[in-house]
């Protein structure tokens, strides 16, 4: 279960000078809302989290009261505000004269100005390094979830095979990708799933079109599911009906093995202690030296990012400038890429935990 | 086609203190970069989209620079910049000492605070009001899209009924909507698809879950489909199998009647130069005062709000505090709503867009 008192002393030992936090949730929601209530329902455009002495108080609306009080924490209280004159009046009696902390990474500029007008607080502080230190290291509830995320979507992957056909599309296979997640009962997918068929494949963030499945010709997938707020994030490149006697086949092969076993070493080195850099590092060296060099250059992004409510979560990334280190708990991606323009390409995700003394794959 | 340049031109006129607009793109992607790029594909988190003299500039990294070139309009420069540093150095030399606009509704506290820091300009005014008034009267172009986002998303709704039976889920009705809405070449769900049955109705945000369905039971519907960037949000509620003879089913069948006028009343008050406000009123008044008010204050939220690339887009909402104007070429939803906790609800949606003299529904 959540424990929300023991998230809100996290944060706040995180943020010593401010004794109020304040969470907007705007169009699209602040994934700290989510992990300050455990709301798994609801929209909650427009309403507000307050924070203070271990209570929380969500100033919502007429429309979202119901969801809230069925699913709210012990010690919150739900407020339904009838007017945009009753939520001024309610905040500035809440946070008038003192210091309150936000989350700057997500609240918009125009928000922090209005809080500011409105409220009239002494001080507004940016506090999200405290809320993204507190979600990196994840709680074994948020990895039983995270798990169950990975788990549903590593079974749809499992499955897809079945579907390629001669014909089908991109956008049909995506099809089938969203309906088996919630099928096997996730809460949809954790962003849209990317399918690219051939040469699609060489670009990274290719959204699936109309373009046709052909015999021998590469299917790339990268996708996941939620379960329960928490993301998952998985990508398997296949070769459709392979014509294993072609130059391209054995091409594409070729950049397989090598992006297999980038995976590998790049996991080897995945433990509590490292920097974000290092894994980053051993995979691109590994990539570039591959075949006297011949796919030099051609893994063009970071070989992960951490994973939770968010798939492109807060904490250590796995990238050539991250400087935190890795500790016990984070969840990252690891997912190498050789990317031929042109031609296709190839990338291998998996989700690991870092543990002490090594990276366990989901 | 997209014009980016009549854009551009737009959104300057309502800005005339900035010549320069940048628009930085987040993990959630800003609508205003989708609308200033007209790009369907890609991620494009952390790059940066520079305007001046109707130019556009594109600060991405390698991994989204393919994509970026096959989408890019014709006056756009891609460049895919190699290290932070080489980020910060390009914001400065082209954003320093000038007075820069932003999207401050979307753009983050922390980034606005890095921006000021890093590329020195003179000065920074949120301009997202120019942009939100240039969006929310949408192009013969846009209404295209819209139609199609639309005409999906009907004929996906049309079909649910047959995947009606005793023992589905919710989220297994939910796997349909999504599967449907690409199977007739949507871009995806414009938003998590809500499924409630029974007493969930009553609750207008529930989100599906393992709730079964039952005989003479409600099931409501409240989806849309995404077609190239823009976004449809269409809701219907079935009774499965009705006892038409339970009291059950003759209140549900009220309380659908009620609804049913009440989005049609709206609609009649809905066109250009109406206050946002009236529509609302006009269907509020008739569900407060219907069967001598018997359900007087179970309308619990507004009637409408623009629909574009978000769904929840800019411009005037049909709410109870809304002073702006509908004006021509605006689209929203008429969505009253009557909701009884602990027995159900009904909502019946629909997209319209606004003319001189009436709504029509698309």
């Amino acid at each position: 279960m959540i424990d929300i008192r023991n998230r809100i002393s996290k944060v706040m030992r995180g943020s010593a000078a401010s004794r109020i936090l304040l969470i907007n949730s705007g169009t699209n929601q602040d994934s700290n809302f989510l992990y300050m209530t455990g709301f798994t329902s609801g929209v909650f455009e427009g309403s507000a989290l307050i924070i203070e002495k271990g209570y929380e108080t969500l100033l919502t609306s007429k429309l979202e009261e119901g969801i809230a009080l069925e699913q709210k924490p012990k010690h919150m209280d739900v407020i339904a505000v009838k007017s945009r004159e009753e939520m001024r009046s309610r905040l500035s009696s809440l946070l008038k004269g003192k210091t309150v902390g936000i989350n700057g990474n997500y609240l918009p500029y125009s928000t922090y100005i209005s809080i500011k007008r409105i409220a009239k607080p002494r001080n507004i502080i940016d506090t999200s390094k405290s809320f993204n230190i507190a979600r990196s290291v994840k709680e074994p509830y948020e990895l039983q979830l995270m798990k169950k995320a990975n788990h549903i979507i590593k079974k749809v992957l499992s499955e897809m095979p079945k579907f390629f056909k001669v014909g089908i599309t991109e956008k049909q296979l995506a099809a089938h990708v969203e309906y088996l997640i919630r099928e096997y009962n996730g809460d949809g997918s954790s962003f849209p799933p990317i399918v690219a068929f051939g040469k699609n494949a060489a670009l990274p963030h290719h959204m699936p079109d109309g373009t046709k499945l052909t015999e021998n010709s590469i299917v790339l997938l990268d996708c996941g599911a939620k379960f329960e707020n928490y993301s998952s994030d998985v990508t398997r490149t296949y070769v459709f009906r392979p014509d294993k006697k072609s130059e391209k086949y054995k091409r594409i092969m070729e950049i397989y093995g090598i992006v297999e076993n980038a995976q590998r070493i790049a996991l080897d080195s995945i433990r509590s202690g490292v920097q974000g850099s290092v894994p980053h590092a051993k995979a691109e060296e590994y990539i570039d030296s591959a075949y006297d060099g011949r796919y030099e250059g051609k893994f063009i992004h970071s070989l992960g990012h951490p994973i939770g409510i968010d798939v492109h979560d807060v904490g250590t990334s796995l990238s050539i400038n991250e400087e935190r280190e890795l500790k016990p708990g984070m969840v990252v991606s690891d997912e190498p890429g050789i990317y031929v323009r042109g031609f296709g390409g190839v990338r291998i995700e998996d989700d690991v935990i870092v543990t002490a003394n090594e990276a366990k794959m989901m």
